[in-house]
């Protein structure tokens, strides 16, 4: 058949999607969900029908293509096309295979993969396939095809001649948490090499790729990201820049409205990353608490085997600390804050934040037991040494400078204009902070968009309290926001704050 | 938030989207799949989020309203809305309890339908509870809650006085095969109440709706249905015109781009159609073949049980007869030549094709064994002279011109205008005329949008050919849709001749 091409002018992120109108889906016998192939000259691409009964949008004989569609085959307004159908990708009867529980082969696995990087899937086709996953876990094998699977889709770091590289993950859900901006100077400035790749935030209040973009640039691509690590021994990127593992991104799309995290999905998904930076050696965070991705230990203690049984099967060392999620981690929530919290660290300065030293101290000590460099129980000792004695800062400040700083003082980082202080209503303990509670205070005030709006905390878990007392003080850059901050906080029970006697009870 | 309409003129089918610049959807913190409730003055309504990163598309400031949204609140361009955070309805919570393994509720199976009908689930919401019931088969307790639920938010027909109601229904995959509309009449002529419904071709040459079409009206609102039924005792109609089990469709969708059909919600959909029109006893016909719905025996007699049992559950008595689906009933694959061979066989013709008539005689005896008309096993002796005598063809013409009659004379209907008959290039015997390679002859051909095109079975299965000798003829009303079909016949196996020495073999 052949049909006259509309500009849709809509992207659908991913899949590939053609709009025919209704009459010509009769007349062609096509059906939504159905492919067909589009020429153009010499120039050809497969797109997933949608059906429209508006001949306002599509009149009969059209053909409307969506951004993707459009772009592949150069195609303008009016231009005409050869259509035919063509058959499902055979990784549909795959995913069926897997709905029924059954096993996938390492080139089923491949076809998979290659349909969701390519936008030969559907929503839905892929949602079965998450489903799959979720209900029949992903064996060990499987899980190893996923990972091989969605790093031949992307791209590979690969520094020549290093036989050593290390790289961190934490497992999300604990507000704050920036360790990752304070253990990578400290393993660099002992010598070692760190190429770490980050993320920017998806539900909670700053990404560690959102909270380096408060001082320097973090979207490089792969080449200057190499030149950096070869220069410093380290870098601070944002991974979404590179096409390292592009495959997830297009998985977690469909999780995120039931918010699924089938384990094999999501074991696949960080040892892919970490595999396509090369890195050896891999120490996990995974932190357990109420509103962490993992709120119960007997998880956390799964996860962790998982993880380091498949580190053996794809040549990575692993180690995972299951570490205390149960309220945020530094004093800052939001990028601007954070930042701030972690060059006060580096600086050794009395504002720094001890729950943050001390985590970061402990996660980069057990880099070094991991890769020798120190004894077992040994490697905090010579961490604090490398941070305490002002090598991590120099390292750090160092690698900031490859990066185009644009602050490097905690003093002059800017924060939100409105600010908002809250104190206690009763002298008390505080018995409880919320995560996700402090996350979505900060959020409502404007970060992670908004780098200078979030949330001070000036107390902790276990802080005694007198009524009157600062609890946490909000900022934000527009007093609508922070009025908006303000009354979340309240309405939710964020900050749990009891009497002595009533703690007994 | 505030933010000025966009028509975007689009028809999503059922979920209700609406799309926001990615700008907003920043700023105000939503994600894909998120919910908002749209007001403007007193109408609301809650959508479903998509964002768009074209500002061509759509600016900031503005809303890109899909169909459904914009009657929803009656919007025009440019109208200012107030848009609002809203919470993920409680259905998702349930179908991921599902999807964990866990049975249903009646008020959570309640919630997940009425959000389905309401177009309150994304597309990928809906597949995953369909895939739920895929992998955790649904026991019959949900099976219940889920026909009650469909029923509660569908229309009912309802026959004050009339204490039994038939039904039959087939689960599809068998070419030709149009035993309703001869059935349906040999019942009525007994005095028998039939209000029968049935749906149009998804996959197949033609419906049961699209054959009746070819000789009267089908379509009719649930008021006119019952007029009818009480003066003729029966009816033909399309349940698609009415508002009988409005779920069920909308399940449908997003089964077929992997062709998954979870065997609650087959139960489920089929017994709460025939509850909607209020019907105490059921015959379900299970044809059993290559390319059918039910390939193997094993799964017909598990279906035959699971109907028949929760039959008793729902207060309906279900006979299932499990019948030979090995090749194509009747003569005639497409709207009107089905429709011819219906008319021959209810006048006793000479061309009438018996596969058609023994089976409608079979199967309306056991309605009669099933409503205690007929003794066990002796049903059919009573249908075939309500059939022979002519009282079902008086009936059928009854009904016919109740509804409307456009031809009733099978000579007078007309066929595709460009024919085009194969004949056998060797001498042998039929071994396999395949279903699926049949319908899709007569799909190329133009069946069932074109009521006048389809294939005619000069032979059937097990039949002696000589060389030379027709095996089918096609119809078509376009020369290129011919020769498409007839290359198709010759591509894919869809006659098997072999000379009787290699049967053996």
């Amino acid at each position: 058949m052949r049909l006259r091409v509309k500009d849709l002018a809509i992207s659908t992120g991913n899949p590939k999607i053609a709009l025919l109108n209704h009459t010509d889906a009769q007349k062609y016998d096509l059906h939504f969900a159905d492919r067909v192939r589009i020429k153009k000259g010499k120039r050809e691409v497969t797109a997933i029908i949608d059906i429209t009964d508006s001949n306002e949008l599509l009149l009969p004989g059209q053909i409307g293509l969506f951004k993707e569609v459009y772009s592949d085959i150069k195609a303008k307004d009016d231009d005409v096309v050869n259509v035919s159908i063509e058959q499902k990708p055979k990784s549909v009867e795959h995913i069926k295979k897997k709905l029924k529980g059954k096993e996938l082969k390492y080139n089923e696995m491949k076809d998979i993969v290659d349909d969701i990087v390519d936008g030969r899937l559907s929503e839905i086709e892929l949602t079965y396939f998450v489903a799959s996953t979720y209900v029949y876990e992903m064996s060990d094998e499987e899980i190893v095809h996923l990972i091989n699977c969605i790093l031949k889709t992307g791209d590979i770091l690969k520094l020549e001649g290093e036989k050593t590289i290390l790289d961190k993950h934490c497992i999300g859900g604990v507000a704050g948490n920036r360790t990752t901006m304070v253990v990578v100077p400290i393993v660099a400035a002992a010598g070692l090499i760190m190429p770490k790749t980050s993320s920017r935030s998806i539900t909670s209040a700053a990404g560690t790729a959102d909270t380096v973009e408060v001082l320097c640039d973090v979207s490089y691509p792969l080449e200057d990201m190499k030149k950096i690590v070869q220069s410093t021994g380290a870098c601070l990127m944002w991974g979404g820049a590179m096409n390292l593992a592009p495959a997830d991104d297009k998985i977690i799309k469909v999780e995120h409205p039931v918010s699924l995290d089938p384990i094999g999905q999501l074991l696949a998904s960080i040892l892919a990353k970490k595999k396509s930076v090369s890195a050896t050696h891999v120490l996990i965070d995974i932190p357990v608490g109420p509103g962490c991705k993992t709120d119960c230990m007997e998880r956390a203690k799964h996860l962790k085997n998982k993880f380091e049984e498949l580190g053996k099967k794809i040549n990575m060392k692993v180690h995972v600390e299951i570490t205390d999620g149960s309220q945020p981690i530094g004093k800052g929530i939001g990028p601007a804050l954070e930042a701030r919290d972690v060059l006060w660290t580096l600086q050794n300065s009395e504002n720094s934040a001890i729950d943050l030293k001390n985590k970061s101290i402990r996660l980069a000590g057990k880099i070094f037991e991991l890769v020798g460099e120190a004894k077992k129980g040994q490697g905090w000792r010579k961490a604090k040494k490398i941070l305490e004695n002002g090598d991590a800062y120099k390292k750090f400040i160092e690698i900031i400078k490859e990066q185009k700083p644009k602050v490097t003082t905690p003093e002059k980082i800017r924060l939100g204009k409105y600010t908002e202080t809250i104190c206690s209503k009763k002298e008390g303990i505080v018995l409880h902070v919320d995560n996700k509670g402090i996350n979505k205070v900060a959020r409502i005030a404007g970060a992670p968009q908004d780098h200078k709006a979030g949330v001070y905390l000036h107390v902790h878990k276990y802080d005694k309290v007198n009524k009157g007392q600062e609890l946490i003080t909000i900022y934000a850059d527009s007093k609508e926001r922070l009025k908006y901050a303000e009354e979340c906080f309240f309405c939710e029970e964020i900050m749990l704050i009891e009497k002595r006697s009533q703690q007994k009870k």
